[in-house]
């Protein structure tokens, strides 16, 4: 996917080196893939905008319960495009490659210098990135004047918006082992403590089928919500039906679109992924697991520092693994962390891309925030001193890490005008 | 494997026939692999063995930690030979043609008629194999004085012992559903009942971590320890360092080899096995499953009847998952069942093979009971009204069901001898 991003790039004109990043910590084995980074456009009386995006996707097999072949791109009778990465995030990275190729086949010039950074780790936690980003912040990205991320999603179906805060993610192993090798149920069920047992007992005592997180201490670190901030919630465009057609059920937790939002964007949340070491196969197999690794991670928000969070973590579950009064033995660990964003949505890019959406659609944006995290987002703030801007190109019903994800092609060609109108507009910004 | 052992027990004189069962339940496209018998010897003055065992084995992959192919018999320095089904129950089986060449080309006549019955569906419930053996017992099996199964273990990895007794297993699913789809966590987190969620809390009321099932009723079902049955446990040759032995750890639950063994046998045990559609790969996944089944057995022992335990289990889990207040629709089912058996060692059935030991192995032979079950027992028992013996090749150590099984070339060799032995002395036993 790198490979074949660069040459697309270096076919449309633009200056494209593959960097390196490495090895992957831990699995000195593997070469980390490499970052894809691209100039177009070198006019010192432009501005420069840093644009980024990620090659690589989640994991998907057929037997996941997909209806088309994930890698294949199959459009259905509805204009919809299903396959794996096509909203998160080939789609959203593919419209800058559109815009750069509609400017040269219409002879129009190009409103701004354009600089890329596309990385094939995302969905790992972007392993290896950030030192790159903090280093080229100095060098291969030092003319950036604003920073825009096109890969999150709208509310809805219909109607576009600017995101302007994300949640971080910290996700957790908890590990519980104890015979040698798996056993026979019938030899041993009764006389040996079962690490599956002191699993779920552990991961019972993280959060409750309310969402409530149970880990004391945890819920005191949020920034408490605000009379001011409660006052953005009622004009969203957003309804429980929204939410209902997006989960495909009505499971929702919450009663009202306001305390919905609130939980997506400004709460923390903890999910439970799954079990890695146990029976996960179809039918019946009477085995008790030697060892046994439950994963989950937790959503983060303002005021939430990583390290005290893995802290209460950490002592919560050494707590709740020593009251089972179990021979084995647990461990837990962080398996990667990212932080928390909220930005500020005053700022000459997102009025440039407000703009770009009412020239679009026709309509103003709705300013967001998201459940979802992308750490790389803050790095960019952080590194270049800049505004990041979350421009989404897919909708709520993409289903992105799930199966079945795709992207409605009015997205895909909207969305690469709203790209390029949104160059255009910034173009046009006053900077001060 | 049926063909293999059709052929094999052709080659060495037998009367066979592959007898199909149809199409698995639940699975018609599925057809059901065949039950090879066959007939060795038809003279009226000799006593009829019927002698079983499965060709079917456990699901084996090398990624699950094996040192070798699992379905490659490798050999070490230790005479140790390795690979999915040496000892279970692959091993014994072709133990029994073993006796019939060794005659044969010892030149030796045959001590009895022996019928053989080996299916293979055993580790997935023996479907379809009970109602051929009721049939059959008036037909095909119709001779039979007395029945052997070499499919258990012996207690320790010394000395051999007979078994007159087995638990039973009830396998269940719960499955719980709520999204249409697999959901980002980071979208959804927080604003929607997780199915996993509410698993892990439903498991976590089933047993605690010192193995003490936690369902209403459950032990008011088993038969109450007596005076009697308490002086059996001291003599039997087991120690603690056994059970660690074959843990590969010191995590056993109990103080001391009564009541390790008293658990095994006599009491009911419940080990949970996994959870399929959660996401159980290693690496992280940020994935919401949006359907997750719990697989769970219970251990079964006199006087549990299934129906008994089913409505417990039953009620118990929708009780459980009523207090969660989730959204997510539930369901419990039973996987399959087997029932608990125990017989007469005072036969001479068992007198024949307790001979046999002695004589092979030097030794007196323990009775004993088994955790295992082997529902087929039982229906042996009940549709031939004959005595069954119970009589393992392996030993303790062999790790049935898990990765790196294997069998001892010693057990192999001198239980082939024993095999042999046990129906010489059969043929000598006084039948009244």
């Amino acid at each position: 996917m790198g490979q074949f991003l660069a040459d697309e790039l270096t076919a449309l004109g633009a200056e494209v080196e593959q960097r390196p990043l490495g090895k992957q910590p831990g699995k000195e084995h593997l070469e980390l893939p490499p970052v894809v980074i691209a100039r177009y456009g070198n006019d010192k009386n432009k501005k420069t905008i840093l644009v980024y995006g990620h090659y690589d996707v989640q994991p998907a097999l057929k037997e996941d319960g997909w209806a088309t072949e994930p890698f294949e791109l199959t459009i259905d009778e509805k204009d919809r495009m299903y396959g794996r990465g096509s909203t998160d995030d080939k789609g959203p990275v593919l419209g800058w490659l559109n815009v750069i190729d509609a400017h040269r086949k219409a002879g129009i010039e190009f409103p701004v210098n354009l600089l890329c950074c596309f990385e094939g780790m995302e969905e790992y936690g972007s392993e290896g990135l950030d030192d790159f980003i903090k280093v080229e912040s100095k060098k291969y990205f030092k003319d950036t004047d604003a920073v825009c991320i096109s890969d999150n999603y709208w509310l809805g179906t219909e109607k576009p918006c600017l995101t302007y805060g994300l949640r971080g993610c910290n996700y957790y192993s908890i590990s519980i082992s104890g015979p040698a090798q798996d056993l026979h149920s019938g030899v041993f069920g009764g006389s040996a403590h079962e690490p599956m047992t002191d699993l779920v007992n552990v991961l019972s005592k993280l959060v409750d089928p309310q969402g409530n997180i149970l880990i004391p201490g945890l819920m005191d670190l949020v920034a408490p919500l605000t009379e001011e901030e409660k006052t953005l919630y009622p004009d969203i465009s957003y309804t429980m039906d929204n939410l209902h057609e997006s989960l495909g059920a009505e499971t929702g937790i919450h009663a009202t679109k306001e305390r919905t939002l609130m939980a997506r964007w400004r709460y923390p949340s903890l999910s439970i992924h799954g079990v890695e070491g146990a029976y996960s196969a179809p039918g019946a197999k009477t085995v008790i697991p030697a060892k046994v690794i439950g994963k989950f991670s937790i959503r983060t928000v303002p005021n939430m520092e990583s390290e005290d969070v893995n802290k209460l973590v950490f002592d919560h579950i050494k707590a709740e693994f020593a009251k089972l009064n179990s021979k084995n033995t647990m461990d837990v660990w962080l398996q990667h962390d990212g932080k928390w964003w909220v930005a500020s949505p005053k700022h000459w890019n997102f009025s440039a891309a407000g703009k770009a959406v009412k020239q679009v659609f026709g309509v103003e944006p709705d300013m967001t925030r998201e459940g979802g995290s992308i750490p790389v987002t803050l790095t960019f703030e952080e590194a270049t001193g800049k505004n990041v801007l979350l421009l989404p190109m897919g909708s709520s019903t993409d289903a992105a890490h799930s199966v079945n994800e795709k992207l409605d092609k009015r997205n895909y060609i909207e969305g690469t005008k709203l790209l390029g109108a949104y160059l255009h507009y910034v173009a046009e910004e006053p900077t001060v």
